[in-house]
């Protein structure tokens, strides 16, 4: 008998620690399937510290990069594996490099059947959706939407303007750029835009070493005097603050990326009235997956040859996300028109509050410690909501002062993946955090933030 | 009374002055707005008679391209001024340009309610699918769905492939050129094909005027002692002839466009065993609007480097169309496993049926005439059905015999739309006419073609 609960044991320890084995296993070959991912970006643009440099091409593995997936199996090896009080919470990454906006999936589990989309098998074969519009791909449904939606909020003209849709607003940057590089000139067209500024122009710029245009780096500091296209991000992705044209040279054509001018990150002063205005989906409303954006074009000319790239690029954007997309838009007017009547709260007021809880609750971890600081954004008055506030950005731009020279570094360390500023053509003491994650994830991160002590 | 009738007859004369001047004015209008679409693709081929050419930009409008809208215009407008015995057919033109599969419309009418997708508000909203797979953004059910249908069809090995999904195979085209191209080569990386080629190769590969890759003509006059990538597409677009590499060099890479390797269109012999293979539902089920391509990778690092193209250019591909493709292709597999059981026939079926009947028609009305001939083709034993015939391509790639030199000219002169062998890198003497149009436009052609005389 006790030979047998000896043998009993025995097949137990092995039986343990060739689990442990395996979870150990599982893990790593989770985060070496897995590490590249999304993060191929950021590698590559390690490659653009310097202006107009044009090895864009890094493929190695960036070990930052580890995603939800991974951190389950890591919370999962570590519960395991300690008798950890917080349940393994504090061997966590949490990785907001990038900015996945699922934070809005609890509105849209809210809401009924009205916003979803039936599509039958026959619908939307062809690939033409209006052959009169100059952007003959685009659903009439998705003009409609886009039309209404600017014009309960407010924020874009849309009179006079041809809309022209993209598979998000990266393919509608690229086919600016196209439509605005002259095939003919001598060099390629310089593309600039004012530090810090968004990580992913400089490669989307370059990546295919296109004689038709070249990232020239910082707009501050582009003093030539030759033709260039500024992109002017307002809100501004990385630090949220609002923006204007800064080189204002005599040969120039702004590009206004506003995917974050909507009222739950920004007091909404006057309808955006410019030449070229790039919007999203992703932003706006959280549907990333349905990779929509728009433009909105005042010249018939540049919209055609937007359109041309587009062509080119994909023949086309998918009829099945124009269709979402609009039902999605149209819901948020509806939310809009309907507050205080049919429906407790709009898109954009439970988006507002959504925002102004996370932005509270970042300052109150900020302020609990020397270490880190957040931009301060002064009040306007939103001539939607009618509230008065400050800018509550999709990312929050943090700073790490005193001594910690490489923030991106540091806060690796304590498991908190960020984008550092070198990759915004900004100084290594800043990075981006995504505001837009999960509840779980933003939870962690103001936990942790005023616990870290430099060590 | 007689002064009223008299009254009524002048305001009846005006306004039927008034109605064809308005008519007149719609169709212009309408012809003006939309002569562009599609087209710019066409016109920019123009540019592209010389290989190694770079004058990839040509904005004019085309006004050989007119849609389907403008020829329910004129129908209208023909109708409406004459006393045509055939109800203004003979007036109408048909533009058999571009190949919009919108052929198997009927058969997508009559199946019912498994083929729909529903889409809830708060479903696909991450950019991410499946962090575990190169391709993070490619949604696990259409990995099942296409592994299944290879299955099935047996036209194309799965095992040991990495499934990459884009925005239609045109972007997994310029995925493949970006994953091939070394990016610390001195040159760009040359890129051929056998004439007649696909027409949008060479747009696809010069429009961004890349320093990674060139368009370098056709595969059989290449010579030079370089690195090349080789697209062999099969059956071919725009002949249908099933093709192999033919450059065979050491220095080449070769990428297997099989967007018509099914068996509506040619007899499958063995399941493509190939290191890059693309595929398209577009040309296989008829969806173009859903746009969703897929390339079988064999090797690891490229398909990575393809994905990370689709993420610099889209962020990935739409989540919507993933999942709606998944289900048609799900469709189709079971109508295969199902046939002669719960359903009469399976897609393919129904899709090589019309496709032979099609081609019986067109051949027949070809025969009536001196003035055209059609290829032949070679009879083989479709190991996927049992059928034995010859090839049954989705364009027809006319010659006109005798002395007509430019095909696409004198059609045009016959209000039939195509488009010309130079295009193709190919003589004048051919065009390619698309057979996946709507029954109308078909019967039209295939009435027309017998009749037409040289004057």
């Amino acid at each position: 008998m006790v030979d047998f609960v000896f043998f009993l044991k025995n097949v137990l320890v092995v039986s343990l620690a060739m689990n442990l084995c395996l979870i150990w296993r599982l893990s790593h070959h989770n985060e070496e399937n897995i590490a590249f991912s999304w993060g191929n970006l950021q590698q590559k643009l390690n490659n653009f510290n310097t202006a107009g440099k044009n090895n864009t091409r890094g493929e190695e593995v960036d070990v930052a990069q580890v995603s939800k997936r991974t951190i389950e199996v890591l919370k999962t090896t570590s519960s395991a594996a300690t008798n950890d009080p917080d349940g393994g919470e504090s061997n966590l990454v949490i990785n907001l490099d990038h900015g996945d906006p699922t934070m809005y999936e609890n509105y849209w589990k809210q809401k009924g059947e009205e916003t979803t989309v039936v599509t039958s098998s026959w619908q939307h074969i062809s690939y033409f959706s209006d052959v009169k519009n100059v952007c003959w791909f685009l659903e009439p449904g998705l003009v409609r939407a886009v039309t209404r939606l600017h014009k309960v909020v407010g924020n874009a003209v849309t009179e006079g303007r041809h809309i022209v849709v993209g598979t998000g607003s990266s393919q509608l940057y690229q086919a600016a750029l196209y439509a605005l590089s002259p095939p003919d000139s001598l060099g390629p067209m310089n593309v600039v835009s004012a530090a810090p500024f968004y990580s992913s122009y400089p490669l989307m710029t370059d990546y295919l070493k296109s004689g038709l245009h070249k990232w020239a780096g910082d707009a501050y500091e582009f003093n030539k005097n030759e033709p260039y296209i500024e992109l002017v991000t307002s809100p501004n992705n990385p630090d949220g603050v609002t923006r204007q044209d800064v080189v204002k040279g005599n040969n120039g054509i702004l590009v206004y990326d506003l995917a974050y001018y909507w009222p739950q990150y920004t007091p909404i002063i006057l309808p955006a009235d410019y030449d070229i205005m790039l919007f999203t989906v992703s932003k706006s409303t959280g549907h990333a997956g349905t990779r929509i954006g728009w433009a909105l074009v005042k010249d018939r000319e540049i919209a055609k040859k937007m359109t041309t790239f587009i062509e080119i690029n994909t023949i086309g954007v998918s009829k099945d996300s124009q269709i979402r997309a609009a039902k999605i838009l149209q819901t948020v007017s509806d939310s809009c028109e309907n507050a205080n009547q049919k429906e407790p709260e709009s898109f954009f007021d439970y988006s507002y509050k959504f925002m102004d809880e996370r932005w509270k609750k970042i300052r109150e971890a900020v302020n609990k410690t020397e270490l880190f600081s957040l931009p301060d954004f002064s009040h306007e008055t939103c001539s939607f909501s009618g509230r008065t506030f400050g800018q509550l950005p999709a990312f929050a731009w943090l700073k790490c002062e005193g001594e910690v020279d490489d923030c991106e570094s540091f806060l690796r360390r304590h498991k908190i993946y960020t984008r550092g500023g070198k990759h915004f053509g900004a100084s290594k003491k800043y990075v981006r955090i995504s505001m837009l994650s999960r509840d779980s994830e933003f939870e962690i991160l103001i936990k942790r933030l005023p616990a870290i002590i430099i060590s």
